[in-house]
């Protein structure tokens, strides 16, 4: 199985799973990394780790012409399964549609809470007792396709953005990683917007 | 410290914060059990317990008239905090600002997800991964206002809504009189919509 990684910045995420795939623990490997800045700390590791690595520039492009550049890299990888790590971008339907149930996402909340931007932050100020992270296929609204896996964290009375954030990311470090096995083993099965886990 | 419940169906909850009560495991007293069902089996079982039960009848009233009813009956009994324990009635601008912060509710969700009717039934329908319970203080929204406690239960593959249910009624029976406690003990205050539970 061959996947394909979309970033825009440190991609720890992207690591977690580069990391695993790399010492033989996930039975697949990454075909390309694409990154949409071409500065992202993430595309360097790329490089570093000698994958196939690419800055593709979205500038004086509009979204359908440029999300067909990436989906026509993809291609070119023979990619089955296209992972977003921080991929700072929404997918249009044209993207979403070339790959059904096929584009992962990691997002720091318990959706369908908290979708969107800082999503550590808004459960804070909502003053939730539980937080954590969701794997989830991506379709064409906001956060808000299936649900691979959920991770749940405490959230502290002390907490701030910064602690809650970092006690989450180590939740998406292992769950990202988890469903991406959970799928080579072929074990999830999509049924309307449900995700079964075979055993 | 005096509790006033409502209620319009069987009351487990009430059961369950009734029996710490009866038992002296929360230090607090009943003053008062309101329902607006003559026939709500949790009314038949507050009276078996000899505490004060009201039927205060809906019918032929607005709702503004009923909710002045049911505050003046809270009020003759010196009601320090409102307990709503499956009371199918939302309340008015004129109720939740009678009792400021002590208006306290137990929904089946982890709330901000699925408020409303039939939470554990739209959890199964999303496919999350986990859901719970929050007990919250009540403002004039829908299952919004500011968040005590909350408790986490596992949604298992082959859970029904009645299984998801059950599990979850067990955890409200625990984190309801534990938020009641903590009022008991003065340990809860409110800072905006945030709720800081003090050592």
């Amino acid at each position: 199985m061959i996947l394909g990684i979309l970033l825009s910045g440190r991609g720890s995420n992207f690591a977690a799973i580069a990391e695993n795939v790399l010492t033989g623990k996930l039975p697949c490997e990454i075909g390309c990394v694409i990154s949409n800045v071409s500065s992202a700390p993430g595309l360097e590791r790329a490089r570093y780790w000698g994958l196939n690595s690419y800055f593709l520039d979205p500038t004086a492009k509009d979204r359908v012409a440029y999300d067909a550049e990436v989906i026509k890299k993809l291609r070119a990888h023979n990619v089955d399964y296209v992972c977003l790590a921080g991929y700072m971008r929404l997918l249009g339907a044209e993207f979403v549609n070339a790959f059904p149930n096929q584009i992962l996402n990691i997002h720091p909340s318990l959706l369908p809470a908290f979708p969107g931007l800082h999503a550590q932050r808004q459960a804070l100020q909502h003053g939730v007792r539980f937080s954590g992270c969701t794997v989830h296929f991506v379709d064409t609204g906001l956060d808000s396709g299936p649900i691979i896996l959920q991770a749940v964290v405490s959230v502290l009375p002390d907490d701030t953005e910064e602690s809650l954030s970092a006690r989450i990311l180590k939740e998406e470090h292992r769950i990202y990683p988890e469903a991406i096995r959970l799928l080579c083993e072929r074990r999830v099965q999509v049924e309307g917007r449900r995700v079964r886990i075979l055993p």
